[in-house]
């Protein structure tokens, strides 16, 4: 796939934006060393091998000094495009980082778009498309665990193991197509048997990709926990604990329902999405009946359900809670956060839950006040969630993309298989084993088009 | 002046805040080769020349794989610091900085403090206190006067001209104390009128680098403009009108008063600090008369006076307003703006201004609405500032500290002038000039204290 965009010597700023010690502007492209070489003064860069550190300074187009610089040099194919490129790390100004961008494009360079960088590296075969994609992932990745699956994905372990299922294909399907060829000889190449054991199996394996993405998902965006009781049974305090001391992961997201924040905390290195509710309560209130609505509304969106009851309450309202909330929990994981364990009550309503809760659900007392068993909940929040272990390679799918296109490839190989088993002729399975193939290679990006990639590289940062 | 604080290996997020493509890590000191080999993957540091790049892994305390990273070397005294440095290019995700800082620490560095990498590369000789001063300053300056300035002072004209001062100084000291020794042989080793004409030279220049901070305050700071004018004058279309395409040089600082908003915004290259005010009518409204009474303080933190004037406002409203302002403005600049040029009036406000207006104030007629003569104004604006250009080689004081510092050199070479003018003793003159030399010594850093570094560095963003 050749990339017609590749003409130009493209610049941005790579670093984040905003002033700071050091801000680093990436030159790529054919002309990179000559550009940089017209604002240059120090050793000329010509002269100068790969790879190594040059102190100097960066004139604009009237001579004028701009500022001092190291530049690093990277010589194609040894960089991260393949290109030639020239990275200036320069002073953080905001005014200089725009000065120096801005007397480059005046030396004739491009301002590069969102992404273009890691595009060229895919176009010029640095990276395959999934591994291009991953770039932007680990760039976003807030957890130690959706970081991890960013960054097997950009090693290529993904892309290994499609590739490894393409080629099993296209030796199967030459299999099949060879027998076609003979087809009037009646010449069979393949014990049908062993060939369908063959497709079965990497349907199996297409079929845990796939499946894998709904775990994929909420590792990278956080599992979503609705936090939900009646009015003033803690919940906001609870919500406080858990965020105790991982303020600096902390993040606010406003909710597209005035009255719901979201904020995402990292607990044993997975990311959790709280969803804070309005307390439930009986009330002719019409825009607090709304805020209630929004917390039923809530439980939807939620994988785990934290009910936070305060003990103190009349046994008959937590008995109609109980009754209310229970159904609608259905399919989730649901957990009752006994509260106030620092406040000595006479109402247990352990027999209440035992009697009403299904019994998948669990029951921890904690004190949300001074923070007794917190742990002990975040524990079990981790235990419930259940989300598969990341190691250095383990592959699931994160991207919406991937999980497209695995979909297509397995309902493809499915109906391949069908037909194997019920005698189809060859040249259907074969065109069906083709289509297989064909899904697997959008992936990596063996078969793809100026549309899609513009697509996927716009949602990247510019400067990367 | 040796630092005590340089045993340490330091470590530092050098790029700006936040996510971006990539980020750097910056580790200083003996030993930054052996803490990020201890978490490095790759090449073995230490058999890498300095100055080169290397792509590697670095993994955490746990052997897992942090990121692939470009580490660039510089080997003292060949850095910036002038130790060892090891710069960590990581991909720009917020987590990934964060680990590569803390893994860092796990491996023995310590986390750098504000602006502690410069005042390393001050402690190793490798800049003066005024270049390492003008580090924090490139860093910040806004425009192109005071990033010039701010680069001289960085590239050493300002130390040089300190240096020479000191040099003539100290040979001037020499000659008298020699007299001294030499007293009772009643010996002059100086012609006293040459020498009486050397201290005056010296004192000069003192003197204008002293009073050439009110400029580079003003340069650095932005220069105060107050537009001041009736209610419905124009004031904010005019605002508007001068901020057009420099929206992204534009900051809004939020005044300490609610009702008073500054903009800066940079006009041939200098930065003005436009102050917008309420509109100023009689009114019995208390709210709306303290907003009045702001508008008037603000003049005073002014330059530079825009007057904005509604043509169509009746004569004798003008009048009394002239008679307000025209007082208030007494040692300021004075353009009286007369907006409305594209509303036909027959009120000409001409004559009353001729009348009623000093004789150094401007007058211009400018639509704010369709933009009519804004450029002129601006350029009019630019003239009255009468700000010193800035060349390559401009020395103007932005800085506080050396201003108080020449101010007391100058009173003390002053005081030894009039000694020698008088007849005084030998010895008190050599004592004033040593303090003129110990007080441009401060500047440089040849006399400092810890308390004094500690003050100029916490001022610097960490990382640099």
């Amino acid at each position: 796939m050749i990339d017609t965009l590749n003409q130009d010597t493209i610049c941005a700023i790579s670093t984040p934006q905003g002033m700071g010690g050091i801000a680093i502007v990436r030159v790529s492209g054919i002309k990179a060393f000559d550009i940089v070489q017209s604002r240059w003064q120090g050793k000329p860069l010509s002269q100068c091998d790969s790879h190594t550190a040059h102190l100097g300074r960066i004139v604009n187009s009237r001579g004028n000094l701009l500022d001092e610089v190291v530049v690093t040099l990277f010589r194609a194919p040894r960089s991260f495009t393949g290109e030639d490129i020239v990275e200036i790390a320069c002073h953080g100004s905001v005014w200089i980082q725009q000065q120096l961008v801005a007397t480059l494009i005046d030396a004739g360079c491009r301002a590069a778009t969102g992404g273009e960088f890691t595009r060229r590296a895919f176009a010029n075969g640095r990276l395959d498309l999934s591994q291009a994609e991953a770039v932007a992932d680990v760039i976003a990745a807030q957890s130690e665990a959706s970081h991890r699956l960013a960054m097997n994905q950009m090693r290529g372990s993904f892309s290994r193991q499609l590739n490894d299922l393409r080629e099993r294909l296209l030796h199967f399907v030459s299999l099949m197509e060879l027998e076609l060829d003979f087809s009037e000889e009646d010449v069979t190449f393949a014990d049908r048997a062993s060939i369908i054991g063959l497709a079965q199996e990497i349907l199996d394996v297409i079929g845990q990709l796939a499946s894998s993405y709904q775990a994929g998902n909420v590792i990278k965006n956080g599992l979503p926990v609705a936090i939900i009781g009646q009015t003033n049974a803690g919940k906001s305090t609870l919500l406080n604990a858990l965020l105790h001391d991982d303020r600096a992961l902390v993040s606010n997201i406003q909710g597209t329902t005035r009255d719901i924040i979201e904020d995402t905390i990292t607990i044993a290195g997975t990311l959790f999405r709280f969803i804070d509710t309005a307390g439930l309560r009986d009330t002719s209130d019409t825009i607090e009946r709304m805020g209630i609505e929004r917390s039923w509304s809530s439980i939807e969106r939620a994988r785990i359900v934290l009910w936070v009851i305060d003990p103190t309450a009349p046994t008959a309202e937590i008995e109609q809670l109980a009754a209310q909330i229970v159904p609608r929990c259905e399919g989730k994981q649901l957990i009752a956060v006994v509260n106030k364990a620092d406040i000595d009550t006479h109402n247990n309503p352990q027999p209440i839950l035992d009697a009403t809760l299904p019994h998948n659900a669990r029951t921890i007392h904690i004190s949300a006040l001074n923070g007794h068993d917190i742990s002990a909940l975040e524990q079990l929040i981790v235990d419930t969630a259940a989300l598969p272990t990341v190691g250095q390679n383990t592959i699931i799918v994160t991207n919406a993309r991937h999980y497209q296109a695995l979909t297509r490839a397995h309902t493809a190989l499915d109906r391949a298989l069908q037909s194997l088993h019920s005698g189809t002729p060859g040249d259907l399975i074969s065109q069906d084993i083709r289509e297989t193939i064909h899904h697997l290679g959008e992936i990596t990006g063996e078969i793809t088009t100026q549309d899609i990639l513009t697509t996927i590289f716009t949602h990247f940062c510019i400067g990367k």
